[in-house]
């Protein structure tokens, strides 16, 4: 039986055609980007392509601000410490939120050992940070905000255009994570005046391994490299450039760009449908992040008196992938730092399962996942301890 | 018609068997390898099955020291900074060559920025260290002694074990640079007491965009990451595993465990010839290190009354992708820093051009070299104004 994958926020499936377009580049056109002969020319025009098509999701003037990383982790480090080792003679305080992913936070904290100044903008019961709050936070010496722009636990969306608006009053730079929203919903650096901007491919159809960042033009000038080495991406990024990866890239970025807002509706619908039907069949659910704008992909719910971990378990023997909040940390068994800044208590938060729905998404597979919920969850409230 | 391609040392096209085992990462597995689903779980399957693989090639005893990067630069950057920082206040100085890789030397420059200090060693005409001047350039503040193993532009391989050996004596770790070695000569870290060992994919018929580091048991628990955010590659590299090039890696180490000894001697027999030819059929060409232990796929010709780039242009012209030294610098048209550490003379080192071959080089390509390469050194020769 097909099985369901309801974990878009971990990482998507490549995309075909991303796949398609990748497959030259490793079996006839292999040369290295910064050969001068023939076969690294046309390397080097696949990648200059690529970039173009990523400018243009994202509203890139130019595609020469983007820099080609080995994924998001890596563009989000590039972005923080690059920026802020850059500024340093200018300040040295940060401001971010708890409710970031653990590439921000823990870049953070290394600044913090290196004697940087970080502070953590508490967020509300969705997980929004209040601008009001961002401006009190500023001071002289901040010289970066870096923000998530949709949530990878729970799929809220900042109100990013207040808060980079708060942060510009103040003369204050803005780093987004947009790991998660880009190829979801529409992202346009310019008009939210967006300084620094991380994507990953992996999130909505492009390959695992390879990211980028968009750095606005009067700021590279004053960002340090985090990788060290050749010439790669004017100086900023060293590394011979993985070009079948870059391709992919572009590829699912061009694809995104035609589809997103169709794409949108679609997940969005049925998220909220299967949202209404877990609501509706099973009592005692609890919807997180629900209420405010949100990326249309995501859902997270918690189910009392069952842990999600265990979930997880039992419905993937029936053949339906999902999570609890982040891959990342999903192997430590640590609580959900999102869950608790929004405030939700320790039982719903151990309660919570995050299902995250893509491009291969379809209404079978909400239907399939709206059948076995039921069962499986009742099954587990009448094991579970705390029943 | 066909073209030739002999310059592997910039990148080698993907082996046909490591394309075919990534595939099913890309089209059927393409799980995150840290969710706990069994999408997941057969990702984290794939990418250890990968770990043992590189870990043979190199004999590595426990796969578990081995960490996959994003590439050879990322892994240069991971050793030489992870180890410098994690180990700062035991002392502040770092040695290396005249003869490394870009990604070590301009590593190595930023450590002197923040305080290191700095020694390169010399080298002698074939671009050997001589382990006399490594045991006078050690002190007390030494900490780390990182060294290319096989050079990228002309093939020298130092001699590993007696350099090794002295740094130990001193109580020195050393790290290698061993991007063009491994998968074309054999490598072993424990014969070899190596401390902390780099590699790439797409040296040897593995993907761009993958690489992996080699940190002995006992000095991992001084490095300090790279790159931040989750706790991948337990702690030592953030970010989601690139599964289907971490499979490829794997299958690709996995050929070469088997083809290495007899590629050897097929790689020697090639270049052997082609360095020969090149000899008996143009006049006035210097070899440059030829004459000592060197990468079996590397020769590098000198012609005199023509300019490097000048041959690789009007040959690509012809068909035959070969490179000036290293890809990484080939835009920038500086002339070379290794053979200026060999005591080359200038004219000598803008005459020289890369010939590096690999899996995929032919008998029939090296006679197409030698067929058209007179004529093309005679013509640049007339137009030389040097003539």
């Amino acid at each position: 039986m097909r099985r369901v994958y309801l974990d878009y926020n971990a990482t998507a499936p490549l995309l075909p055609e991303a796949l398609e377009a990748a497959l030259p580049y490793y079996t006839s056109v292999w040369g290295n980007a910064s050969s001068i002969h023939r076969q690294g020319r046309e390397a080097r025009m696949a990648v200059e392509d690529a970039r173009e098509h990523v400018a243009r999701l994202i509203g890139v003037p130019n595609p020469l601000q983007l820099v080609f990383t080995s994924g998001g982790t890596e563009a989000i480090n590039l972005a923080i410490r690059g920026y802020a080792y850059g500024n340093r003679t200018r300040g040295q305080h940060i401001i971010t939120t708890h409710v970031e992913h653990p590439a921000v936070l823990d870049t953070c904290r290394t600044l913090e050992q290196r004697g940087f100044g970080l502070t953590y903008l508490p967020v509300d019961g969705l997980g929004r940070v209040d601008p009001d709050a961002l401006a009190q936070s500023i001071h002289p010496q901040t010289i970066l905000l870096t923000l998530i722009h949709g949530n990878h636990e729970v799929g809220t969306l900042q109100p990013l255009t207040d808060l980079v608006n708060v942060a510009h009053a103040h003369g204050v730079p803005v780093h987004v994570d947009a790991v998660q929203a880009v190829g979801r919903v529409p992202v346009d650096v310019v008009a939210s005046g967006i300084d620094l901007l991380s994507l990953a491919g992996h999130k909505f159809g492009g390959p695992k391994g390879v990211g980028a960042l968009y750095i606005r033009d009067g700021l590279g000038t004053t960002m340090q490299a985090v990788l060290r080495g050749g010439h790669q991406e004017r100086d900023r990024r060293a590394g011979t450039e993985d070009v079948p990866s870059i391709v992919a890239l572009g590829r699912a970025c061009a694809l995104m760009s035609q589809r997103l807002a169709d794409e949108g509706k679609r997940l969005t619908r049925l998220r909220d449908h299967l949202e209404a039907g877990v609501l509706r069949r099973i009592a005692a659910v609890h919807p997180l992040g629900k209420g405010g704008e949100r990326l249309p992909n995501t859902a997270n719910l918690s189910f009392t008196g069952v842990k999600g971990e265990a979930l997880v378990f039992n419905i993937d023997l029936l053949g339906v992938a999902v999570s609890t909040g982040a891959s990342c940390s999903s192997r430590q068994g640590v609580p959900s730092q999102v869950l608790d800044a929004m405030g939700v208590s320790r039982e719903v938060s151990e309660g919570s399962v995050r299902f995250s729905l893509g491009w291969g998404t379809t209404d079978e597979d909400i239907e399939r996942v709206l059948d076995l919920l039921p069962s499986t969850v009742e099954r587990l409230r009448l094991l579970s301890p705390w029943a």
